[in-house]
């Protein structure tokens, strides 16, 4: 009996999902050395302001700029020196009219001085005396008080991606926890009787399951923790119940259900029982991954992908990964690696579908090409020989050979 | 007394330093599954031909293709059901002429059928029987034994960062273990007596360690280990014994020295007391990082970044990211994620000097501008508020207000 798919474009799709899904941030806190890539639940401000105390930006002489006014080789200003100041401690000397203290790098400005003379600008005459050859402004090479950041500035907004530089700003400022969003458990379902652990010797008929690996990597490049639950005969008790005890236990379900309809169908049916609303979307005009199901359960995302490993792993990147960062409140979705090739050959496609072609980039003399790995039935060799991917947009119904196609690289 | 650099451009520095070190990969077998992210240490040939059985590629009947010849809506062909292939087993029924079996996308070819006919073609007459309303040529709709990789042909050759498709498509030949390059363990040394751990009250002139931890996440993103050593004082033998023990343990060491130029000095006395031949390199035409230096010490690459916390990150992302995955084999850099858009100001520069300048990016109605994140000194924060960096070429003295520019994204 042909299936009666009532087909809604990727992009309307992930639009119905995501507005039944009732998302709300869920903080906790941790070490800020910990949270690279977790995402800022709330606003973080500076507890204090930064540099705390004036700093020089130099090595040299710190000065009373007035006492440079004018200074050249040929006239060069004379100061005397009253002291060094050590790293790391208060400057204990006082820079008065005339004088002038030595000063390091990320060193704290004395008392009395108000700019730093380079060493390059300076010549020493004896122990105590030395030559300024050219003239500072008032504050030149000082790094002020909160000149960094201000107390009560805000460092960083909520929904932020935290990278190697935040942590360092936030370590500088002393705040030695932070508060991210908690990352989603993402349950992993594989079914199909025909499905056997990696491990394993294969009989006659069966394959090894790939989904649970390749779709447990994209969970934790989205930000996820991936949960496998193992392989599930392709029986709607012991499909249920396993559906049941994910949703139960994780924030997010991955049904990857084998690629006969009867087993399809058997997956819409299971996400139906397991709670409301249930099935939102069952099959989207998209290749590779037209039979995907997109459902709520009480309150959780549930998602049943094909059983094809190529159509398992486009559609998660396309609408799971944005939904796991969205989950965490990411406030806009980290860009995408790509790069600009001419297409090698003509793909064809069908109006009112998008699609997505694997490709190989190839350097020619004349610049890069992308070129479509071509095979039959989503193998997932194919998308171990790409090195990224191609969209045919819904509207169009192909693309020529020389075309300038941006390729989303893996 | 100025300091005396012999600068070198930074791609020169570059193939200087790596020419100097003897990298080797340094390969170990872990499980398959938990590879994502390491680099290929040889290549991977296919132990078996997959599919290992001929597949349907549809849910529909197998037939002799000669059996449908000329069929069409009009005049059908009439076949027999003789049985149905169940998933994940051998198909033990056969199919003789003028005969056809039930299959799902996915199982196994009964012998003597040599296409598929989609269910969608075909219309039920009774229990035994079905019309074939469109002839299929021979071979149509099957997966051919090896049609997905054949036995002994290459997966991935070494050199190779996993992927998550990777990971499934070696898991489907049943490679559960994979021969990787070790992950280098990067010793960090940070330096400076004005430095105290982040979790410390400041005292007046002190600091809180910043380096320590953006550098972590950045060796961590380039597939190392980091390892801290802590904040070791400004005294030669309190560095230089912590530089041996640094390089007796690790694969890479990285200190990071104060700013000063006595500092700065002292790292590359060390370095050269540390072991042959010592530094290559000191001092990079490039901002934010001129006081680089890069040495090799026992076959051990050993770098001196800036105590500069945006100047240390940069460079350490100019040639020590680079590095580190060299020393892990991979045969091509991962592609930067970047973004083209207007420059917002006029950047100044010197020829003779490479630049890099942090922006923030701004969508316009016009388009999206780049920029220019300005401050005294290279304050953490610029980094911390930018998005990305821009780069001003050797042989340039500027980039224009309006130019296009590349931007890198973080």
């Amino acid at each position: 009996m042909p299936e009666l798919f009532n087909l809604v474009p990727p992009d309307e799709a992930r639009v119905t999902w995501f507005a039944s899904i009732p998302f709300s941030v869920q903080p906790e806190t941790m070490p800020t050395s910990e949270a690279l890539g977790r995402v800022t639940a709330a606003p973080l401000r500076s507890p204090m302001a930064l540099p705390a105390f004036p700093r020089s930006a130099m090595d040299g002489y710190a000065v009373r700029a007035e006492d440079t006014l004018g200074a050249s080789e040929g006239l060069p200003a004379y100061l005397t020196v009253v002291g060094e100041v050590p790293m790391g401690q208060a400057a204990s000397v006082e820079v008065g009219a005339g004088q002038t203290a030595v000063v390091h790098t990320g060193g704290m400005i004395p008392s009395g001085a108000d700019a730093v003379v380079m060493v390059e600008r300076t010549q020493k005459l004896d122990e105590e005396d030395i030559e300024v050859l050219r003239p500072v402004a008032f504050g030149e090479n000082i790094i002020n008080v909160g000149e960094d950041i201000l107390e009560e500035e805000e460092i960083l907004p909520a929904g932020h991606l935290l990278r190697p530089q935040d942590l360092g700003g936030l370590l500088a400022v002393g705040l030695t926890d932070v508060v991210v969003s908690r990352r989603p458990r993402v349950a992993l379902i594989a079914t199909g009787d025909e499905v056997i652990p990696p491990s394993q010797q294969l009989g006659p008929g069966q394959v090894r399951d790939i989904n649970t690996y390749t779709l447990s990597g994209l969970v934790q490049r989205a930000g996820g923790v991936p949960w496998s639950l193992g392989i599930i005969p392709d029986r709607f008790e012991a499909l249920k119940s396993a559906a049941a005890q994910a949703l139960a236990e994780a924030d997010v379900v991955v049904m990857s259900a084998g690629s006969s309809v009867s087993v399809r169908d058997m997956t819409g049916d299971v996400i139906n029982d397991l709670g409301a609303p249930g099935v939102l979307v069952h099959g989207i005009s998209f290749r590779p991954g037209k039979p995907t199901v997109l459902a709520v359960c009480d309150g959780k995302p549930v998602i049943g992908l094909p059983g094809n490993p190529v159509s398992a792993m486009v559609v998660f990147g396309l609408l799971v990964s944005p939904m796991l960062w969205r989950w965490q409140g990411l406030a806009r979705l980290p860009e995408p690696r790509t790069i600009k090739a001419r297409l090698a050959r003509n793909v064809a496609s069908v109006a009112g579908r998008e699609d997505r072609i694997q490709v190989r980039l190839e350097q020619r003399e004349d610049g890069l090409w992308a070129d479509p790995v071509f095979g039959k039935s989503n193998l997932i060799f194919i998308m171990v020989k790409a090195e990224g991917m191609i969209k045919v947009p819904l509207d169009q119904t192909g693309l020529s050979a020389g075309e300038i196609v941006e390729v989303q690289l893996y």
